[in-house]
């Protein structure tokens, strides 16, 4: 089954210090170039069975050099990650004796991996389809565990086999039709046809709007709903955002291949995601209204898709204020009138002219009261009009949605294309099309250059 | 062998995202709470045979919930790490994934491990002495190919012999001197007694200070060489940096612990590990005329194991060059006389009056001429007296260096008591003192205090 790779290798565990560092190879001579630089006694790796782990040292066969002491995985095609030959090299996780060890095997014979190339060729050998490699890396980037069920379920090929189906369903009515044009045995054949694809365009199309309905959701789960607070000076912004950044729901990424100070911080409120925008422009500086004016703050509130906007129940509301309630009157938003320990001073009927009433919590950051509410509603506007149960098949990637999209677009087509009259073998073509579209998601039908864009965006070493 | 210890778990992969993260289980019941949430058809653990690989899913037990899909190496005492079984579970790289598998392992009886108590629990059981303990700390720390060859030859044990000789040394000569001391057949016993004191802890002194010669190379090779870059605007400060920081040389460390802003840079010149000294700074600012005033700046000259002073040779020397000359007379120095690819305008007669002139190199950092003599003199700096013979064994701990001169203080005083009369039981007592210090070098005589004080340096999940 598999195909015949040449070797690879690379560091699989995040750069940085800790306790252990992997360097996986994968590929037919992956244990023969394990091989050349492993050393315990007499032992050999190609002796081994698969699945079993072996200690040693790693040794330089040029310099004779010891480089590190390590467990070595050794796990043979075909029950493995790429379905080929796999080695894993267990070292002291330090920067240098991970890179050590990987220099070695690379002198000895492998090639150093492209980002996702161990995953491309889980696919390429027919392991894992296209939609599920796609979920290994969301998994990888998940921010909170709902988004990890999403991308387990993925990766298990729930919307996968929903796919596989849809297609199936589709190639059996292409096929039908087929037979319908080339055996016209009846008279009314034609009206059959047109029938029969109409009725089947529109099963589709429900299927793949269902679908679609989870898509701003699943999109939310894997990318963070991107949040800004805003407010006028000590209002409490910088408090509500160190509560949630402390209560060790924060997650700190750094944007591979962008400098130091690209920074994004997630926040975990009951399972939905927070991405906080330009949080570090809230702490620098408490001058919202200068920085409401600036082109950057209002390019962060066009790409917020919720925004806080924080209020001092104790003043009553300023000029500021109305200009904030103004500025981000198209976003979703939810109105926190904090320092509820202090007595009102704001005239609530007057702002409820201005905002939906519903948006409202009250609360007092100091006294931690009503952050639990402010925390429901963050979650009911996340989750509205939806059960929220586990078990439901989400589309999360924007390439999937796109693909959805595009194949929805192609039944109208058929759906249309019939009603207008046009002839079957056009409106053939249209379904033809949508049954591309979605083995495009899988992978089924799928071009070299969408192959390697894909996987370029993920990781070294998966 | 191994003590009775409660099961402990950590992540053992760096923070952050990446293909593979483990979370490490070990002690008594690791297999058992492993079982407890590994789900794999009807497999079990702990029917595994040690040394082994196996497929599955980690689930929730209180939620049935399945956490990640995932490969478990099982590995049973005594012929692990730490003595004790182990389980690894290699799990999908992200932060969420591996967090929550945490997590489920702790809930089902693991308790979470201490900084470093993996290791200690190796260290408790026998199966490395402390100075090999520290050395999987060094090993992960280094900063260089010759750092970590230092680390490993000690892991390997090679300190721990040579102290362990020593001691058994020290050890049969105190027994030597007790039995003089109680079967007085000869007159001269007195006399010869106090001859083989002598003798051994003139013996014993030699090798400690043949050791303690190999320190400040250690000590560098381990903490790097803080070296410091410093001239006046213009003259290639920043493009010498950047020179040596692109050479894929530079190894960038965060300070765990501390905020983000502390950041180490580190340089590998010829296996010289130089630490990099204040280098946001370099790139800030070019005044360093204003710079040098501040107090920071005097702090970090005074820190610095290493100055690389930069003139440009096309310029004669300024006020300002002779107060960099004058502040930087007390450290080691190499001066560097840039942009030799435009004529000459300095008096190198003049300046040799005033620094010594092995310690100038001729450059162009712009044509990269020099850079090859600038790299050999700064590893002649740090080599000289020494062959740089791989195989040598290097004292490079702190902890091990206060040992071993106050072990050498401890035989000065065994002399010099001999010299001055004093009664052979007292100076017993300096020999017995110099044998317990040796024996902190390798945990055989060590306080619990001072165990719990030194793996709490390092990282978690080793």
């Amino acid at each position: 089954m598999s195909l015949e790779f040449e070797t690879i290798a690379a560091i699989s565990t995040p750069p940085g210090e800790g306790a252990i560092g992997i360097v996986r190879l994968s590929g037919e001579n992956a244990v023969e170039v394990a091989d050349r630089v492993y050393r315990s006694g007499a032992k050999v790796l190609a002796e081994q069975k698969s699945h079993t782990i072996h200690y040693g040292h790693i040794q330089n066969p040029k310099t004779n050099e010891v480089v590190d002491e390590v467990m070595i995985s050794v796990m043979l095609a075909p029950k493995t990650f790429t379905r080929e030959d796999i080695i894993e090299i267990n070292c002291h996780g330090g920067i240098t004796s991970v890179n050590q060890v990987l220099q070695v095997v690379l002198q000895q014979g492998a090639r150093l991996a492209e980002p996702g190339e161990f995953t491309k060729r889980a696919f390429l050998n027919g392991r894992i389809d296209l939609s599920q490699a796609e979920a290994v890396m969301d998994l990888i980037r998940a921010k909170t565990d709902k988004a990890m069920h999403v991308a387990l379920q993925q990766l298990d090929g729930n919307l996968s086999s929903l796919i596989r189906s849809l297609r199936s369903d589709i190639l059996d009515t292409l096929a039908q039709v087929e037979v319908n044009i080339d055996y016209p045995e009846y008279d009314d054949v034609e009206t059959l046809t047109s029938q029969l694809l109409v009725e089947k365009a529109t099963q589709v199309k429900a299927h793949i709007q269902q679908l679609l309905q989870t898509a701003s959701q699943g999109k939310i789960l894997r990318e963070g709903l991107a949040t800004a607070i805003i407010g006028r000076p000590n209002v409490g912004k910088s408090s509500l955002l160190n509560f949630l950044l402390q209560e060790e729901k924060a997650i700190v990424t750094e944007i591979a291949g962008t400098t130091r100070d690209v920074i994004e911080e997630y926040v975990n409120v009951r399972g939905v995601p927070l991405k906080l925008v330009d949080t570090a422009g809230i702490r620098e500086t408490e001058d919202i209204v200068e920085r409401i004016g600036v082109e950057r703050s209002r390019q962060a509130l066009k790409e917020a898709d919720l925004v806080l906007l924080v209020f001092n129940q104790n003043e009553p509301l300023s000029e500021e204020d109305l200009l904030l309630i103004e500025a981000t009157n198209q976003n979703h938003r939810i109105v926190i009138l904090n320092k509820v320990d202090l007595p009102n001073q704001l005239d609530l009927n007057k702002l409820e002219t201005l905002v939906d009433s519903d948006s409202i919590v009250k609360t007092s950051i100091l006294t931690k009261s009503g952050i639990d509410l402010l925390e429901e509603k963050i979650a009911a506007l996340f989750f509205a009009g939806n059960t929220g149960e586990r078990d439901a098949t989400y589309v999360s990637n924007v390439r999937h949605i796109a693909l959805l999209n595009d194949a929805e677009s192609a039944l109208d087509d058929v759906i249309t294309g019939i009603e207008a009259g046009l002839p079957v073998d056009l409106v053939q073509m249209d379904m033809t099309r949508c049954w591309d579209l979605l083995g495009e998601i899988t992978g089924d039908s799928v071009q070299d250059e969408l192959l390697n864009q894909l996987f370029s965006q993920f990781c070294l070493g998966k």
